[in-house]
């Protein structure tokens, strides 16, 4: 080989040299076979559990989701505190705009005819007196019902309660029935609509399949087994599913989440992408640990007399509200995901040969031997001298 | 070179020696091409399309937003059917708070007067009636009206049908007219105010940018060419770009997707955070594989008689829903993906070497020289002493 | 060794032959070093950076939340312009469902009495009329109050305006009171009840801590120091941990955001899963590049007066819109993001032996030395036929 002075050759020498290493070949069945075994194990690992199991390869994006709600049922009551009363959708179903958390009305408690006026407050232990002394007036307690009038009037014969300006009559909600008002609710049936997109991927989807026709549509009700793909859910099997008896969380009131699990392998070759619904209780039903148990809240419906004096009947409402939630992941072959996931597996693949040199050099009878050819010590140049070596 | 014997000094070896893989430099243009080209694709993949393209070095963060709206505009009906009538936003948009979801009522059937009482149902092959033996006293009928009385009552001079306890009148909503009530909602602006947060990076925005000034806010309308950052929308104009026509979907309702799309990257050097608008349709409008096609809901106003009875208008509202669905992944130089995207090009750099053997060993004249140099086959230890081995 | 041309032999032998680099042991105590440090610096940054400080062996999932708010307080108003007035939650609290956003109402200009009816406009530049030929019959304005009639009429004793049909009187929201109306509310209090899911880990949680008692949560109020725990919140201590003032903000109305964050660590040996509360102003307060600023929308109360006319009371209610906004993601120990960041590292350790090189090639005294033993230059046929090589 001649030596060339020349730089721009020199500089190409330097580029273009490929430098690979020097190799001894070990010709032993144990040692290849343990090389082998482990470079498998690796290849298994990749191949089985991040790209099967884990579909480690794909892109991920999050559901974007609009839901729509419609309920569809009536009830009659007849009690003895209330008017024998016609209950439709817009009596019980509050909001009406039908969006992903709606609320049936269960069980209620009415104050009607309330005007801005002075009463005699619910009695209780700060609250009863025996003359106006015990009354300040304009003190405002906050677990009472109104502005202190600084009089003491006659809550009832027996006895006596500071006077309070508020909306009055008081409302008292402490005999609230202990069954529910609207035992038939559990008949109520919802349709809900739901469609979504994942962005990223520009896919769309509606929770009524494609291949469902409107006829099926109108006389299905879900089912987890028969019908699986039916948006009409009855209230009563809804709560049943989510493992509470609805008489029960009727009385008074409760979270019910309605979860759409959209999770969706969008890659062609497994195209797999349908809502899966299931029903928990969100409140805390247990009375430890908790305040305000059930579910409600307070609305009015206000009146004008023909005198022109506003009137409202206070209503509290007790009743379940259904929280549509939908959630979900789309993956997709991505080509990023799946680059960083060869990286690392081949990173292991790297450490294999690290393993088999380890198990020649300390588990084979013949150790020495292969560490000896292996490695070689560096020899000093005065020993290189009179060495057997031809390198230039 | 001396072997000591010191076991410190020996561990001092075991730790310190530093074992090198040997080498050798073959000076062909032809591998050393291939192997620079071979590195040289690798860098191009890594640099151009993971960094670039995909800015794989990015952490990312989900946005967080609220949305404030406020319709205006308001219209004049004048139709047969009804009382002439002026509406502003107070009458059609429901519910007011103006938050991310609104509704614009466009088409309406009303049914005043509605009291607590008995009346004939509306006349199908299930209610019509020839005498009351035809009426089951307290029959729930789910696709009727309400609870059945049990007598068969004059629904018209050539029609009985079955009486029913309801509100009643009862409200027929079949003749809806084929012209929207509303047409003139299409000219109603709504201005939407959103701020978003992405809390991982502690960045805040809001679709009203910092350079645009109030008086432009006063009289400006969204267009994509022209006004791309107004936030003050035309309904006709949200409705055609998403493919519709106002008047068609304002006869049945619909749903309607205002998409704002908050993808940010926000490293220093290439800052870019707008929002984008963009509007679909998100109820499915084909009647196949359809049940309720559009969008409506009934509500009523409750009004209390002189002689203190409950009435009710009840007002089955059609119209469009306009859901702002706010969205985006913001994206910042992180040090862990960037350190695994290089991570994983340095594994396939690595693998660049392997590449240059295979071609070096089988593509090349010189293969077999190439070969002996490279690998050396384990010598045995009977051979090695007539072998010309100098190593200690 | 005996060669084998048996084809199944040298199949076995192209398996199972193990190659292994043959190495040259440098025994310098420096470059020894080198390639030692190098190691550790990228074995701490792993063990340290990546593992403890960024969690990179976690799987991450996002929080999917339901939310149920109650506002709790009254308030009594007695200013000149309205009647003395009692307001409870149900007066104030819009919408009542008590869902993740509710509005407290602070301000309000009511005008009651309104109907379908004619008047004169509000007085502006381009309302103000001499004559009818100065008032388009069924002109339309945007910035107006209703459809012209094409009259003139006195809107005062001294100016007239053009007559609209609209819902008269209209209302005069000019003169809005520079104190809040419900200035009182800032002592309201709201019990916030957030319970969440991290589906992929098939984890829930509730804001009411498990070894909290209802004795506590019946006298509790959120403070970051002494009770951070408690869900319930003065609506003052809300605003000013926002960096605002209640009352002024009251005037106006605006967005308050109250955030939760549910970040957590769901690993075995550190689980920590607790809300942390945060509270920022969401709308912009600064007048510049701002349009309709404050919060505030407009709602009616709808009357039928004796002869059967519908009345209504316009009230825009000004007020803070308290938006409960629930964020977080959970990070678990997995598998695969921790092969995946193994896998990364390992291949920054295949870089060290590239940087000791490096290193031993270039700062070394005996450079050349260990240049000449660890690289070998290719040496042609001719001259290997007499060289000492004894490869066979």
């Amino acid at each position: 080989m001649s030596k060339s002075t020349g730089s721009c050759q020199g500089f190409l020498h330097h580029v273009f040299d490929y430098e690979t290493p020097k190799t001894l070949i070990i010709p032993s069945i144990r040692v290849g076979f343990v090389f082998r075994f482990t470079q498998f194990l690796v290849l298994l690992y990749v191949v089985g559990y991040v790209c099967v199991v884990q579909k480690a390869y794909q892109e991920t994006d999050s559901v974007i989701s609009t839901v729509t709600t419609k309920v569809k049922g009536f009830a009659f009551t007849n009690i003895s505190d209330m008017e024998p009363r016609f209950w439709d959708v817009v009596d019980y179903n509050i909001p009406p705009q039908g969006d992903g958390s709606f609320f049936v009305l269960t069980n209620v408690v009415m104050t009607p005819g309330q005007t801005q006026s002075r009463c005699a407050e619910l009695p209780n232990p700060s609250t009863i007196c025996v003359d106006d002394c015990d009354c300040v007036e304009g003190y405002n307690d906050p677990r009472g019902n109104g502005i202190r009038t600084g009089l003491c009037e006659n809550y009832s014969s027996i006895v006596k309660t500071c006077e309070v300006l508020s909306w009055c009559p008081l409302e008292t909600d402490t005999n609230l029935p202990k069954r529910a008002l609207l035992a038939e609710a559990e008949n109520f049936t919802v349709l809900i609509k739901n469609s979504i997109t994942y962005p990223k991927f520009n896919f769309h989807k509606r929770n009524i399949l494609s291949h469902i026709n409107s006829t099926y549509l109108k006389r299905c009700e879900f089912n987890r087994k028969t019908d699986p793909n039916c948006p009409i859910f009855r209230l009563k099997h809804i709560v049943s599913e989510a493992g509470e008896d609805f008489q029960d969380m009727a009385v008074k009131g409760g979270v019910l989440g309605i979860l759409i699990d959209w999770s969706c392998n969008l890659d062609w070759w497994a195209r797999k992408c349908y809502p899966k619904y299931t029903f928990h209780r969100l409140d805390n039903k247990h009375p430890v640990n908790n305040v305000a148990p059930g579910y409600n809240f307070r609305f009015a419906k206000y009146y004008r007399t023909a005198e022109g004096e506003e009137v409202r009947t206070l209503i509290k409402a007790y009743g379940i509200r259904f929280d549509v939630i939908v959630f979900g992941t789309a993956g997709k072959f991505g080509i990023v995901p799946t680059i960083v996931n060869l990286g690392a597996a081949l990173s292991f693949l790297s450490l294999v040969p690290m393993v088999a040199d380890w198990f020649m050099l300390t588990c084979m009878k013949k150790r020495d031997l292969y560490s000896r050819q292996k490695s070689t010590y560096l020899v000093e140049e005065s020993e290189v001298e009179s060495a057997c070596l031809k390198n230039p």
